[in-house]
């Protein structure tokens, strides 16, 4: 814990001379002659490698300096980050090519995030950043109340980070902040593996509060920033079809579905996961929901588990499976799919009949299609049949640009088994 | 008005002997032996016509009879309907061919499709039956607390409506049924086209709670069943967005959003639909929800709406297009897509900096991805760009078979504009 409260800069923007040029001496990056500028002018936000010009001063640019991209004729589209060791190798910053990238400049687009935030939720529990469609490239912010975990997953954010997290400060008010820089994509970007407490302190887990019960997120050491707030609106579809029913939560981390089925009023919930600091966690979290009476934890490998179950006979109302992703990127689809399909064929036997299959996949080379079929040929095998109840995405504090359709990972299946 | 007591069949169910062969005097029909029977096995209700054996006997089945479906080896799949005339030449009744459907045989299927909506909703309004999802092809039921209006859209259903209509009375407890003959698939069936109340009776429109809101609903000379229940979830989700908000709601028919976003809080709501009858039906409703003082309807054509308001300057913090199907089918896609682009188009210059955007489509060719790139397209054309924040179904009492996903015909997307 070592509070870095040098970083929160409260002085005035810094000024960007612009002497000679109209962008100052910011680096020119340009689209070759046949690249196709209309999409990057329709809001697609993403330059990939073969379209760029890639002479020596392009290729001497460091990761994550900002650039002005013009097309094959030379008109400026906007201020771009590049980084020319990624595939992806200018990500758009901002449609003028002349912004000044500052505290004020971060402070606008938080206060565009927060201002759908404070919509949708009642308490200040949320994704508050989700990168690209919230305007900040591979910026995902998640609040837990006074608490924001930053994860700066691109060179460009990393490099930025003192003007960032000061607005985020000045915006929402949080106390404490903290880097998290375990994204698997700072690799990629050249970053470092590391979590620091930048400002303020935790003492222990965070309460957070959602869907009627208590989570305890581990925001300093857990998975990605503690807590999953994504599956949000699943859990509470899942918890409207629990009522008075036994439910088994597959990778339920730190108590996702199982909570949220019994702060609806489900008779029981057997919670599985491998990870037993995950498993104390979802049990803090029962305790902290009032619920630890009906609620039980399971430590040990999914699929060992579900056939285990099956063979001692136990049939539950409702069974969710929530794997982490299985198939993250396309080498990996044609294995991840027949694991979503063993999950739904070990699943399926442990539905009582009349009872509740949720099957969910956050991978993003699945798309729904394929997982949805998968899912239905796992329920045939397992020797059952069922209807399609429905179908959710991540929460809406989850915005992605339509452009990006591939960044709707999450799919959440809902299936009643005759 | 002519209620007809007389099919409500209290007596006992029909015997059906089965002297000879096991199956008594049905008729069989088979698949060709290079049709795949193993999709129908894991769950496929359909077969089409140029997968079966087309003798003489099968041509002269008459449409909507029950027979026996055999694969290619002469094994029983299932007891199906047939209907030589329509594409799909047999649907899947039940997985046992000797089953008899008689009262007792819908009591079981309307039982099991109760006990879903009883669980989802707790109110007594809903889609009881959506076809084959809920083992009654071509069958639709929406319940309106006491009323219940059937559609048989095919013709083993319009031969079956007397145990039908005595099992749907005695499982729901409903005292009026009428029957709507306006689907567009009957005429494909060959049944007429009418509308008849069955048993009961109503005087004027029936009020329907939902979402906060009272809706009126003209069940016996409405729009299909006089509401749809379909778009609950997504009324729900806008008026979540709508707290203090203008909102336009385009295509409104009896006040589908603009009541929801009113009782959610919405500052004021105006109604744009061409159907006069419809309008008045919203006006009613606002009147019973209360909200009348904050609610205006416009009646034209609304693609001229669009313009007018764009011309005379309005901005609104939410707008919904919920058009009817602009591609229904295969044949119309092109043209339908080039509409949802043209609403997009007119529909986003009125809303205002930061506003919210609801496109809907219930259009069966047009799929997810052709929907949003449609829409997307009309957004950039329209001078904007955005966010997409979610994307809506229909709800969980219009559940699909997982094998039949062309089924997943309503699709809305909302989006939050620079």
């Amino acid at each position: 814990m070592s509070p870095l409260s040098s970083i929160a800069g409260d002085g005035p923007a810094p000024e960007h001379p612009a002497p000679g040029n109209p962008f100052g001496d910011r680096p020119v990056v340009r689209l070759k002659p046949k690249a196709e500028a209309r999409a990057i002018r329709h809001g697609f936000p993403w330059v990939y490698a073969d379209e760029l010009v890639m002479d020596r001063r392009t290729g001497n640019i460091p990761p994550g300096a900002l650039a002005v991209l013009e097309d094959g004729e030379r008109r400026a589209l906007g201020l771009v980050t590049v980084n020319v060791k990624s595939k992806i190798v200018a990500r758009m910053l901002d449609r003028d090519p002349g912004a000044v990238v500052d505290e004020a400049w971060f402070a606008a687009r938080l206060s565009r995030a927060l201002e759908l935030r404070a919509r949708l939720h009642e308490a200040p529990f949320y994704r508050l950043v989700h990168a690209e469609a919230d305007g900040l490239p591979g910026v995902v912010i998640d609040r837990f109340g006074d608490v924001a975990v930053v994860q700066p997953n691109a060179a460009w954010a990393e490099a930025l980070l003192e003007p960032l997290v000061a607005a985020l400060r000045a915006v929402t008010g949080v106390s404490t902040v903290i880097k998290n820089g375990t994204g698997r994509s700072r690799g990629l970007e050249g970053l470092a593996e590391e979590t620091v407490v930048l400002c303020g302190g935790v003492a222990g887990p965070v309460a957070v509060p959602m869907n009627g019960a208590t989570y305890m997120a581990d925001v300093t050491g857990g998975q990605k920033t503690g807590l999953f707030y994504d599956q949000r609106p699943n859990h509470a579809f899942a918890a409207r079809l629990a009522k008075g029913a036994r439910v088994l939560d597959v990778f339920t981390h730190v108590g996702g579905f199982a909570l949220a089925a019994l702060a609806g009023g489900a008779e029981s919930a057997l919670a599985v996961d491998a990870s037993a600091p995950a498993l104390a966690l979802a049990e803090a979290g029962a305790r902290a929901s009032g619920v630890a009476d009906r609620f039980a934890v399971r430590q040990g490998d999914a699929f060992a588990v579900l056939e285990a179950l099956a063979a001692e006979g136990e049939r539950f109302d409702q069974v969710i499976c929530d794997p982490p992703a299985f198939a993250p990127a396309k080498p990996a689809l044609e294995a991840g799919l027949r694991a979503y399909e063993r999950i739904a064929r070990l699943a399926a036997p442990v539905v009582a009949p009349g009872g509740y299959l949720v099957l969910c996949s956050c991978s993003h080379a699945a798309d729904l299609a394929a997982f949805r079929n998968a899912s239905a040929r796992g329920i045939g095998r397992g020797g059952r049949r069922g209807q399609l109840l429905h179908t959710g995405f991540a929460g809406a504090d989850h915005p992605m640009l339509p452009q990006l359709a591939e960044s709707g990972y999450l799919k959440s299946l809902f299936f009643r088994l005759d």
